[in-house]
């Protein structure tokens, strides 16, 4: 079928728009022409369909009727509707490592979290927020439910592009961020389930509303 | 670009193999040959390709390496692995209902409750069903944020497989089904945020053991 390589071709095209989008590159409803991203990458019109396929699941893009594939655009609303489903899931995914953790996997969770306090005070802010990835994708393996997996993994790109944003206004931010970490961590080592919904929350609010203030600021009119 | 014209030829594509899966007529582990459904549906290869797709991203399908596409194996683990998430994102959804509903949206979630009840007695699984899901439709609308309606969305064609799985094998449910509607409605109705993720997941828990049951009989064996 050759379906293989076709898709990994895709994921890579997907990837490397993602970024523009996430580095505020390319910006909220510009349009992605697939001719020029065929011409630019030297590649088939049929992967680069395929990756905007995996982008517009993935909410960087919007494919539109007649206008074809464009950024999409950040909003007060979309912003709060992507923070809201991703502590919804990402409360229950805590919890399930606080249930499951074992002896074997807690090293593991400990170790990225140990990176993450590393980083914060070094003001890189890609790397830490690849640090809180890195500590989510341990937590999949733990929670051991593809369904979460795949959920959390798609928001992620939208997640990323909005915290970029975030930090790129808020340089401070890190260290916070990582009290969160902490905190959250320390709930799922005693299993304590009913603590951590409200860990997630406030800290999910707290960084929705980084965004919105980075979003409302002049210099981010074109992000 | 075409594209529309393209996804939509895809969506019908999806949805008639989805249908397939969903009745029990394609099984569990069964390859769909791209070529296959070509010839069958005298549709082009690209269209087909983006049909498997959306069938992955929609949890029916899995695409391996070497194998192409092949039916979406319905294991135990599987299937509490997808109430969990269902139940998480269906709980939140309900809650953002109930703080949200007003007086001109009430009466067509009232409207959907209504059908859902008439169809109880009915011995009409799809039916009954689909009412289910359209009471889904209806509060997407009111809860107005796009990213559950797309992960509801994207879940719906495995909780309808499953479900219809269960409701083959027991045939009284659609009763005990429709007071859990009728439990849920109250709650969102006195906008009672709180009483809401009991009754979901008391209601996810009893499905699911539905669905494990009816996977464990002998006659699922090739489902």
């Amino acid at each position: 079928m050759g379906f293989t390589a076709v898709e990994s071709l895709a994921e890579q095209i997907a990837a490397h728009l993602a970024d523009r989008i996430i580095q505020g590159d390319l910006h909220s409803g510009e349009r992605i022409q697939e001719a020029r991203v065929v011409s630019e990458l030297s590649v088939s019109r049929g992967s680069v369909r395929e990756a905007l396929l995996l982008l517009e699941s993935r909410h960087l893009i919007d494919i539109l009727p007649r206008r074809g594939a464009v950024v999409a655009t950040l909003t007060e609303s979309g912003v709060r509707s992507l923070y809201d489903v991703y502590v919804t899931l990402l409360s229950r995914l805590a919890q399930k490592v606080a249930e499951r953790w074992s002896d074997e996997s807690l090293p593991s969770l400990l170790a990225q979290v140990h990176v993450i306090q590393g980083l914060a005070e070094q003001r890189q802010p890609n790397a830490f927020i690849e640090a809180g990835f890195g500590l989510m994708k341990v937590a999949f393996t733990v929670a051991d439910n593809p369904y979460f997996t795949q959920l959390l993994s798609d928001l992620q790109p939208a997640i990323h592009r909005t915290y970029a944003l975030a930090l790129r206004h808020s340089v401070g931010e890190t260290s916070h961020a990582t009290q969160f970490f902490t905190e959250l961590m320390n709930a799922v080592i005693q299993r304590d389930c009913a603590a951590i919904p409200a860990v997630v929350e406030r800290y999910g609010q707290h960084q929705c509303e980084l965004v919105l203030t980075a979003l409302a600021e002049p210099s981010a009119l074109h992000v």
